[in-house]
């Protein structure tokens, strides 16, 4: 939306939008307010971009009204995140999905071909991590990357981890995703030459207190070039992941 | 290192390289053990590369033992972070130091010209943020980037925020620092279409809990690209904005 | 019930009630002691305020005798608050009420025509954030407020916000509700011009902890004019919204 | 300045102003930009209306500065909050300014006659509140209210409360100030009939932990009409009450 | 026990009792191991007291088998905490107990006569707080004291405290049990001149956090001769008060 | 004070005294209001009974001001807390002290002969839990109790405990007082058969968390008849175990 | 297996193995990846141990696929931990296994003839952390050590506890298991004489916050030799403390 | 200490030693009391071995009576933990003491030759950690331990940590120290085969919140044989250590 809003910007100051126009588009094209909601359309102007719609806190008929809104716009890539398979079976009686259970993900339209920098790695500490590295993993697939999956290799077998250093070392971007004591993203920090984006799981128990525990140990990560997304967070690292691995085609 | 550490193990592969040569190297190369410290020489090998020290918690004479090593080691670009005056005025005793007294850095060498893809906009809601913003916008520059400062820019002045939406929508990375309720990473995270960088600052008082407010604040960022680091990390920022920056150039 | 109090006791000091009257009347009138509960009934002598039933933690039966009692010393207009349709079906076979099922809100008697000194703007982040709003607004118009709904007006898409800057400019009072990092309070602090009353909500996961982010976050505003009530706490924010907003009638 | 910005736009709606020169006020008028900091000049516009610096975390040089910039743009009403002795002496070589020590706040001009709706109460738990209770009076003064002191009146000798009852029944806003278990603004708050807000201050020790046992408790108050500021946050306070007490004027 | 344990070194040390004696009682007397848990035996010695089990975590045959070992080893008055309803059933297969169920206590054997020094006053802030209330009544009362309730006198509303101005006066002891800001404990601190045992509950919502704020708050109380106990835990003050209650009965 | 109050009513209830007059003397009576603080006069009434200043937060001319009006109220007992040795030395130019300096506390007059029902032991799990303790242990002296001191006997050397054991079976009430895990209170509380109040103190490092630790450990005791007060309270625990120990006395 | 791994790299350095099939040993021996999971095969090599699955989190297909690995790779004890029911029964349909219903322990083959140096004593708090302990002292039986369970031995009953002096004092290890004040750590800590592993558990409510009561109180003993593991973890008390009463076998 | 209570309690059932004399004994022989302190002087009898005295808050004073009274009974090896360069030059005007200014220790006597079981590894995560590390391994020492020190082997430079795999995989018992995530416990656990005892240190800022990230990464450490003792808690790690090193010796 942003580079629409620049562009109308610009042509009004080359004289090829009235001022009237120019606010007209301006208020009506970034959203459609449907009262409960106000949804964005930004991306459709880019190809082959997906739009997102955060599932949690929306009722299956809400989600409906908003993906009509989309579809209505245009936009044939709709990316549902934190659906369940209640809300996934009641939307699909209207508009067709793919689901993907373990990621709570629901998806309209086809996974596009990958054509960023390089590969995005998701690496996960244990297999309990599973639904938060589907998470991003896809969202990543979804927004044009690919994806290695290296699951389980947590630091305390670190054989396991070492086993991939290839992989590692060779990825453009790597999303390192453990709950408990959250040292896969320094580890991995420490090994990789490329941003890690570090997802702190809910997965434990006790003093893992519902993921404060790899929160905090990840924001001290002495491994420079680390960075944080909320717990669970699996959508937030995927998306900025293909953020990052399509930088040069930005410019 | 990483890829040094590469080169010597496909050398090895193909018998340029003999086992025990590449043992030694191996051990040798990537630091040197001076007892109280293991001194790390990665980046020598990439030219322009600068080394850091952390120099928290180390001793003017630990922090010029590590100079010694490293300049030994033909590095002749050191930055070194949390430094006080008092540390700057020992250590340039023996070694001639550029100080930034508001950052607390000081560097050896000079600041290279700067090559990524674009510009890294350093942007704080506050005048008190500044030490942070410093610590980060020079450890860019000194990575090898161009930096646009935009100073003061909270949210609560909206108007002040705006009137940079040319460097915010132009930018290739941003770094959004702010203390209290850090709210600046959403809106910058909401009108920007790059990485965002959020560093959360320990300014000021009360509920803000030395930075737990703003940190709390931007990990829940609801706009999507934002990522997270330590609070008042503004070296982590700057240092992973020029990797992000410098994306393209790698592969 | 204070300005009750306070007239018995003018009257005392002019002769007009003996001492012995003026305790009775002072011991009757605040409430009603029903062994479980002690039932205020303060805001009778002030012609069209509804009293309030704080639903949470009570049972039907308790609230119907609470209604009884309340009914039975004139009261016709109740609000319940935190009533759960359970609740509301079995209290409703006595007393006729409507119910706001998203509100979680039972009310006895009509809603008054709004009275106050302007328009009470009620915004959300979210779409998840509406059944705190809708608490808050409901409470507003059964005190007699007009009230302006802005739902789903994010920081994070801040031309959504922006969007309705003629409503937020123009209000009396500005009820700002948003989970996850708040923003939305100083944001709209910074853009208004009256009191912003925040509320943080529970909504959102992970590092939201249960609403503590978006209450640290609004505490610490850097927007004058902004004040916080409990998470979730949509009624007190109506109720103060109320206040402020018929202050001119009160002298 | 917002009403500012309004009547520009509404200028040039009504063809009274072009769109350049419009831009050029709009970009202009704000705020002056002085490098560490964006000088917001808000309020001049309003006659008799001061603006504020938050002096903590800048240096006198840095206020000294800020101060220029306003009186040049003939603002002679300037209200520093959290200066220090030092600052202060250090800043009035230049700038002659009343100094306040327990309050630590600054003020150039003249204190207003009050003309606010009725009297704003400052209430505070104990003796040692007194420095916040300060802020709040003198902020609320310097905006023009007239100040109604009650010092020293925690709940815990009820007597010394109700003894002031009738200044508490008869206000237009309370502030009320308090550390340790911070009651006082749920008694107040159910005596009063007025917005109360409340102050949390970190008065006490061990679990007072720095002002969060009375956040907390202020928070969770049964009152209905009590909001809470940041700890210690006396200007906010004085601020948000000048607002409310001046809601009449204002329509 | 201890009384019995010192009266049998006692008699040891008056030559009454010999050693290998005094070995065997102290060993068999105080508990009996049935396994899962060691049961005390303590106060079947002192005539009327009761023994006590803590239900939470136990199951009902554990339950039983405890309460086998009591009436076997002579004990008649148990009561028994925490007790679920459906824990009671169970139990009162064989034993026959009273059960109290908005207490959550089942007891054997009947409630003594009071033998106290005066009357334990139990107050509560709201409705909700009434099983936490309870608990401590029935308590105190299983242990011979003399019970006044005081239900719903919130600090809010002070005149329905005031009103039982003499109740809080003329108390031995006061249990002062509140959630949310659990200010009753420091306002009724202040007005009483005997000890008072807060008790805070996990009633409210929000920054209530599970009972946290009212715990800090009663901690912090201004008013002397107050001290706390878990939160939630009306046994153990409805337990110290009646200690408190018979301190004359002891020496 | 409050039994003066009572009095006072009931005077006026019998005709002993005119309505003005009693409101004359319930105005007067209870403090005398100084600017900065209201000077409770409460326990002149009662013979021999000391007035208290809490010092934290005064300085030296508030203290010494409030010691004018108690000594012109004819009280000569005053027990001034938390008092500096610089404070105390500034006060004692008008007003003779005796300083304990370890307890930080100040006292004029003679504390007087114990009449208590029995002795309060105030025991220590530390040496460096003296301050504390000496701030309980002279409190209750000074409110007419003997005591008896049992320090540095924590539970890792349950020996140094047990030694004790007449001692603590034989007290009439028991201050327990321990920092870092606090389980001194719990040993204390199971081998006693009187009330124990247990104070938390900040001694300790790391997981102590500043009193933290000892704080819950001493809340969630398992022994019956503990309660807690705020961390490092020495002189609320020596209140409320002098008002304990003269409970047979009140009645 | 890491002696494996050493043994595999002597063999290379002695000329018994060539570097390729190192290299395939290393890469193959450790694990085997079956997609969701990584399983190791650590312990086969050294007979008679036992390769554990932590059950929580994964689902019963999950388990019997990683049984199915490790059956087929000659082990055959495999212990696994947090085992609900309904799992176990679905993957006994295909491998029999013996579960303890309390641990909520599966368990293939059969417990081995204890060899350690001496006897772990596993003691507990109250009857409530029974579950915990059973874990630690199965965990410790499987890994083949006689295990001495002492129950409800709580510090509020000293005597239980000293009554188990002879056990406690002739330990080899001791695993020391309570929740709420935890304090049972160091009481056991200052009585014995060799090393204390300290199981924190959730056992409690109120201010126990699910554990952290006991935790912090744990770490923080007075007593030497005590270290903690996290809330509730039986299995990891039960894994140490064999490994120490193995020691002297290993060297 | 205990084995003598044990043997001469043995001593008493095996006629060796009357009762009366078994008392005196045991009165007298475990503790000296001087008042602010119970001296232990638990561990002369068994030779070699070192008593502590825990240096921090206690006075120069106190510690030189404490030293006073263990030589005077024969003990001359006295380790002083937390001891100020201050506090040991005053000391050392009576007590000849070695001080080790890094690790704050006193010891009197020499080093004892090592004698456990294999070698104690120190290893910490950066140069920050040396003083908690020299606690540790002085004490180690002292205890009779070899020593091996690996400092600055943090896991964001895995090679350097991989570098030392001999010496961490022959180790007896591994000291692992780290502040800031704390990730070296894990990492180090999963390498070794022996007891790893985790000292997480306050080294770092920001979210490491004085050493709770660190604390709460090693509690989760989701290797097995890992087990915490308290922030920076040099001390206890390192006795705990030799406990555990010295456990054959011991049967």
């Amino acid at each position: 939306m942003h580079s629409e809003v620049k562009t109308i910007l610009e042509k009004v100051s080359q004289g090829d939008l009235s001022v009237d126009e120019a606010l007209l588009q301006l208020k009506l094209a970034p959203y459609e307010d449907i009262g409960f909601a106000k949804v964005d359309l930004h991306r459709k102007v880019r190809q082959g971009m997906a739009e997102v719609i955060y599932g949690a806190g929306k009722t299956p008929e809400q989600m409906t009204k908003i993906l009509d809104v989309m579809i209505a716009a245009g936009q044939n890539r709709v990316l549902i995140t934190r659906l369940s398979k209640e809300a996934y079976l009641e939307i699909s009686k209207t508009h067709p999905l793919t689901y993907y259970e373990e990621a709570k993900i629901g998806f309209t339209g086809e996974i596009p071909q990958p054509d960023g920098i390089g590969k995005i790695v998701v690496a996960t500490g244990g297999t309990s991590d599973l639904p938060v590295a589907e998470e991003a993993a896809l969202t990543a697939e979804v927004f044009g990357n690919e994806v290695v999956r290296l699951y389980d290799v947590g630091v305390a077998g670190l054989h396991r981890l070492l086993d991939k250093k290839e992989e590692i070392m060779s990825a453009s971007v790597i999303i390192a995703i453990a709950g408990m004591e959250g040292a896969l993203a320094s580890v991995v920090g420490g090994l990789a030459d490329c941003p890690v984006i570090a997802v702190p799981t809910s997965v434990g128990y006790g003093a893992a207190f519902e993921g404060l525990s790899a929160l905090l140990s990840m924001l001290n990560s002495c491994a420079s070039g680390v960075s944080v997304v909320n717990i669970d967070n699996g959508f937030g690292a995927g998306y900025l992941a293909s953020m990052i691995n399509h930088m040069e085609a930005k410019k």
